[in-house]
């Protein structure tokens, strides 16, 4: 697939995350206004409320509630129908034109919120390499991956009122903290608080009882950046025996945009071949990853940006669309706004890790940034980024960023 | 503290759950029509919605909503005001009385909804006895309480979205097992599917940032019956290593009827001696239990019911507000509607144990029923009813029953 033309020039400049190929929906405010509902195109905002107002769109009262979790409801045709008139608007000069134009918001003016509302928040350990790198760290590589781990796409319910949007700030939790010496615990600011880079899937179609793998990746509206903020001293003390809980509560952060299945379905790809077979309740009877390049950054206070890792989402063992039957299968309803982690994504080199934990392997092995200073886990005053895009033939369709600065701990 | 007499006779017999010291607060549905927030009294329900339409009470566009979410956003003075406002109502002849008796509903005519929208959904392990019990099983009495325990009010987080009001059908769920001999997992029906006995609290205070101990207790609105329905089996086989997530998403029954904080006051206990002291963050300044009489009852299809367990929720070695104390230690925001499972709660003796797990232990003891019958877990076609009071000077502040029926796994 190559790019669609819009009369929009900025759309078509070969490193915009948003041509027209990808129309990602977020919700944006003008000088501290309500949030409303916006498609991002080129260096630009459309604002499709006014649209919609206007009577320029199919839709009404819908695209005017300030998140779109309404759109979402609507289903796969209506998901479908927004498309096909936004790329039509956008790139035929109609008679619409000027309406359109009239529109448009510099997306350098604009505030951006949280594009959903997180109806309930599921994070995943889906990654192999990711699994085998932590189970290595505290198990040794004979046992790293968990007797369950190529059976189940292992997940765990996380804290909805806790995702943010990318710019947010992140305070240092506090928690319990006991280091293996230590005959006790004590309550302070986490020492080991990392990041998890992750792409999260957004479902957009409710369900009660088991979903079939063939429906599920049809439930699944679109796809987030998504960090999931980690304070390993407190996990290491508190996950036994039912699991992460306060070392994941303080904040997850997401991208702004939602960028829909329907952009992402030129890069489909595979899951990995299996080294166990699955279950048949889990096999998948198509490719159902996407080729997504993705990358975290790291910025020190005042300094400068350095790229720490560089993964693909292709790395995963398992879909979100496995995830999604999974996390059905006993009978679980999902709602529109569910939003599901994919677990951390690691590639194969330590160049392509995709937590602190694993970057500097347990701070064993600090990792050096320009200027001489050293990170093994964050430090107050860091902003970490993450990015990601589908690169095609002369276009990309990218998410923008998901960034977040961590501050110090509440004093 | 004695009964708060009504001109109500049914309020004043000493066995209803409902006199005039509790005013419970459920959404019940008359003849298939929407639910409406309504307040049990005697043997009658007061549509407290009504009376707001009426301009009897003194709220405006709250009691309306078919949901208590509205009324506990209104924060603790309304929570007192409406509690006033109801007292006076029912107690005095007043010359609202022929207004006030328009508006009671015979309980026996109505459906119960869920009376309020479950926010997020966590649930705790905070029952010493239970925790012994089933680490026991699994790890021997001298390893049973995991080194965390006496440090931590262990939780993790739930499913929401499966939480049902009390009368909703539960279907056996299916899952992956895998015994400790099979060689491989295999998708099948649950065999060993159980109950938790809980008690819910219910945060009516939202909150970003750490809760102070002394002020968790005041952010909690009041308190449900809960069943927190469990798969044993898929438990044991996915919970490595980030926790029980199927195993625990088919059902959570809660008990329609919310009794407020208000109405359990005269009940406090304090929580038991502390083994190892605790944190600061985690040490209570008042008894922050109450002393809450529990059973859990069974009856077969076709069958009569019997009582299996019962306990007291004076059990409990963390009590709510320090559960949601710690909930919020690393910043996770709380908000209206959220929902704490206490954990199951067992008493010392076999006879006051929470779950079939620990009353047939492991499977190894079936309980027996009257008729010849036995039970390890739950059969299809049993009905299994929670019930649980306070019991006053004259009088008992109930929660009603909170039951489920098991349904036969999907065909």
């Amino acid at each position: 697939m190559s790019l669609i033309t819009s009369w929009l020039e900025s759309a078509n400049a070969p490193d915009t995350d948003f041509p027209l190929n990808n129309l990602p929906y977020g919700v944006f405010s003008l000088g501290g206004a309500p949030g409303r509902c916006g498609v991002a195109i080129g260096d630009s905002i459309l604002d499709v409320a006014a649209l919609e107002e206007a009577g320029v769109l199919s839709f009404q009262r819908t695209l005017t509630t300030g998140t779109w979790n309404a759109f979402m409801a609507l289903g796969p045709a209506a998901w479908s129908a927004l498309r096909s008139e936004l790329t039509a608007l956008l790139s035929e000069t109609t008679e619409t034109r000027a309406q359109v134009e009239a529109a448009l918001v510099p997306m350098a003016q604009v505030r951006m919120q949280m594009p959903f509302r997180v109806s309930e928040y599921t994070d995943f350990y889906a990654s192999r390499n990711h699994a085998f790198n932590v189970g290595s760290m505290f198990r040794g590589p004979e046992n790293a991956l968990p007797p369950n781990w190529l059976h189940i796409p292992i997940g765990y319910n996380g804290r909805a009122s806790s995702v943010v949007v990318s710019g947010t700030d992140v305070r240092r939790p506090t928690g319990q903290l006991k280091g293996p010496d230590d005959d006790a615990p004590r309550f302070g600011p986490s020492q080991r608080f990392d990041i998890e880079l992750e792409l999260g899937a957004v479902v957009g179609t409710a369900s009660e009882g088991p979903i079939d793998i063939r429906q599920a990746a049809a439930n699944i509206f679109g796809y987030v950046l998504l960090n999931d903020w980690s304070a390993r001293d407190i996990q290491a003390w508190e996950y036994q025996p039912l699991g992460p809980f306060q070392s994941k509560a303080t904040a997850t952060s997401i991208s702004p945009w939602i960028v829909t299945a329907a952009a992402l379905e030129p890069f489909r790809v595979p899951t990995p071949e299996r080294e166990i077979e699955l279950l048949d309740y889990l096999k998948e009877d198509g490719p159902s990853l996407y080729d997504i390049a993705l990358e975290v950054a790291i910025t020190p206070e005042g300094g400068t940006e350095q790229v720490l890792s560089r993964t693909n989402y292709r790395e995963m063992y398992y879909s979100a669309a496995q995830q999604l039957c999974h996390h059905t299968a006993s009978g679980c309803p999902m709602r529109v706004g569910d939003l599901l982690g994919s677990g951390t994504i690691s590639g194969p080199d330590r160049e392509s890790r995709g937590s602190l934990l694993e970057l500097s392997w347990g701070g064993k092995e600090p990792i050096e940034l320009d200027g001489g200073t050293t990170r093994s886990f964050i430090e107050d005053g860091d902003t970490l980024t993450l990015r990601g895009a589908a690169e095609g033939n002369g276009y990309r369709v990218g998410f923008g960023a998901c960034t977040g600065k961590l501050l110090p701990a509440r004093g």
